[in-house]
């Protein structure tokens, strides 16, 4: 396993107490969890990225079609491939043969070493793996800067079934690493081969502003089942209706729901004495990769948008349009990595129910109150040196494995609003 | 992660073409096993010992009722806590509260730091758990050299019901880690609780001539699958009717089968021109713990036995007498370790159908045909340094994560035995 430098937190108040509320309650935790995915299977993976302000761990997004996988530990390799055997037994228990459906950006190297790692997990894990494309018409090898090599297959299909064309290889299970934020594609429809996930989670079908409803839904039981209040778990939200940043058509009811949103995490504030101001995050309310994200203080920062501000939200991930916005509560990142201070924001990543590992974005240029998954951006990612699952009640509640624990139930708690958010929507 | 020192092998010949081809075919083998666990569940844990003999590779011993966890690496600690979730959804999915039910021998401190290790991987697994005691009345606290306490609770009925005695601890799974040599205590007859692994895997209704019945038959398949010559893995064996080694009742029937299993033996040897005497096993058919074992590479070994030799033959764990014995072939111990070159005989865990670990019995005073897992002996533990699960093609087929491969293949065809032997016995 490799040695990974130890993170710096500055940690007190309500969230001490939370982790040390989540440690002591381990059992009930776990077990209301297992009710739960009995209820609504977790999805076939996802990473969740959250924030922790020191009074407050929460996510802000979760990716059900997660890239990344070459940045967790290479020590988790062996729970990888575990999660993978038991997510794909329950699925579909008789498959062979897989085939990944990837992104189309094929020239950004960090998603391809993503993709190579994830074929690996499922390779070791004792399956035939190859990776189809929705764009190339020829096998297209490409040479990975960790040495791999990774070939894209064309597909085509044979009446109901996608298979690799000019090659003897028809899969038992399509894995979507694709969010479709471009769409359904038409080789992908009606087939008779599972697919995991399903079309529908494609970001073409999703609003975030379900799952945080989902997910609000899921605090609120959470937090009774623990005695806690759920805002310290839960970012607030609100959403809007048709909204056209080019025109400034529905821009009141977007300063109306800053507003009032602001004035909410204010009372928290209150309530908890917490000094600092309040911020939003006003982002697609369809969509993934950080576009289309801005933060706000007041509703002046909303009304003040430029024409190049204007236009960077009005466009999301493939040139689609932004048409629906979700207002979230910003939650500030108060942990920080080394001698400068770098911003550091918590990634974990999930397959079937269980936590398989997760890293950190680490970003010396940012802010405690921005987005750090955003286009272009260049963090460092830093491998959790520690799994999720083993809290170690003899050390303090913020310890590493303990700190780590608590990830990987609010992470959970994520990825339920997902299956909710999936069976339910 | 600990630094575990490596291992020192001999290796030439057909191990390293059977290692070779387990890599290749590491596809076609896990999803054959996946097939198989579909038609028979695994058990809910086992280890297996294996015997590498650098020509052969084979399992001597399947132990339903695994003690030594003590012995695993701390690194594989995340793999067992997901095994054991899976291996109670499975059996159990609504279990809240789990009970163990040990072995009686209390002063064991080797056994009873497995025994704590194993609780705490079912609390790290999210279950609130008790071991319970079928010899003390009142609870027992004890002090490990761990510095772990590991209490024993007294148990009692509650309608057909197995609960904790004047505590609120109505479990839902009962887990037994007792092998039942001394019985099945009535109190733990016509539960209505689920019991794992079932009563009638004890040793009062085992025999491990059933098991190696059933490994023969699974070793056919899975060398059809992969074109192999079964004996490579599978060890020979016959078994004898009634024996009473005290009053040299059966006497001849044993020498027959071990000369007929010698000549056997030779043959192979000659086929594949290994120079070393063939050597047989004689143990005791129900039973474990290494008591009642002998080596022979004659049958004078076996005629001329003393009578202290003969009294060790008849004696059992629990005192019982032995009246049936199985002749197994006997499997040289090439693997050595260290400057002192002690033998060492890897021992496989596995929970649920995953492999979570395992360790080296190292024995500086043991020759390379002789049983490690005898009674008073001292072994050295020797954690795995790596998982079982993730072979490394780009490495030689003898590297230590192939090796570690190859035995998890081998340790997995030894549990699917024991899972038929289960269901059809």
């Amino acid at each position: 396993m490799n040695a990974v430098p130890h993170l710096i937190t500055a940690l007190s108040g309500p969230l001490l107490e939370l982790e040390t509320h989540l440690l002591k309650h381990q059992t009930i935790i776990e077990g209301w969890l297992r009710h739960q995915w009995l209820d609504t299977p977790a999805p076939f993976y996802a990473s969740v990225d959250l924030r922790n302000a020191s009074f407050k761990l929460a996510p802000v997004d979760t990716n059900l079609f997660p890239a990344g996988f070459n940045n967790l530990n290479p020590g988790f390799m062996a729970l990888c491939i575990h999660a993978v055997q038991s997510a794909i037994e329950r699925i579909c228990p008789t498959a062979y043969k897989i085939i990944i459906i990837p992104e189309n950006h094929t020239r950004n190297l960090y998603y391809l070493e993503s993709l190579a790692t994830l074929s690996n997990i499922i390779d070791l894990a004792g399956f035939e793996v190859k990776i189809g494309s929705l764009q190339h018409s020829e096998p297209l090898s490409i040479a990975l800067p960790s040495k791999q090599n990774l070939t894209l297959y064309p597909m085509t299909r044979k009446k109901q079934r996608l298979v690799i064309k000019d090659q003897d290889f028809d899969p038992c299970l399509v894995l979507l690493n694709n969010d479709l934020s471009g769409g359904r594609p038409e080789i992908l429809e009606n087939l008779e081969q599972d697919i995991a996930p399903p079309l529908h989670f494609g970001w073409i079908n999703r609003l975030k502003s379900n799952h945080f409803f989902e997910y609000k839904q899921v605090c609120q039981e959470f937090s009774q089942l623990l005695e806690i209040d759920p805002w310290l778990i839960d970012p607030l939200y609100r959403n809007c209706g048709e909204i056209n940043f080019m025109k400034r058509e529905g821009e009141d009811c977007l300063v109306r729901n800053v507003e009032t949103l602001l004035d909410a995490i204010q009372l928290k504030y209150q309530q908890y004495q917490i000094k600092r101001p309040p911020f939003v995050i006003v982002k697609a309310d369809a969509g993934t990769y950080g576009m289309g994200i801005m933060t706000a203080h007041s509703t002046d920062d909303v009304r003040q948008l430029n024409r190049r501000q204007r236009t960077k939200m009005a466009t999301n991930k493939e040139g689609n349009n932004v048409t629906q916005v979700i207002i979230q509560e910003g939650i500030y990142t108060d942990e920080t990595w080394g001698e400068q201070q770098a911003v550091a924001e918590p990634v974990v990543y999930m397959i079937d129910h269980f936590v398989v590992g997760g890293f950190y974005r680490i970003h010396s240029q940012r802010k405690s109150n921005e987005n750090l998954n955003a286009p272009g951006m260049s963090f460092q990612p830093l491998a959790f040196a520690k799994s999720c699952t083993i809290p170690d009640r003899k050390q303090q509640a913020n310890a590493q494995p303990n700190r780590f624990y608590a990830y990987g139930v609010i992470a959970r708690l994520a990825l339920l609003a997902a299956a909710r958010e999936i069976a339910y929507h």
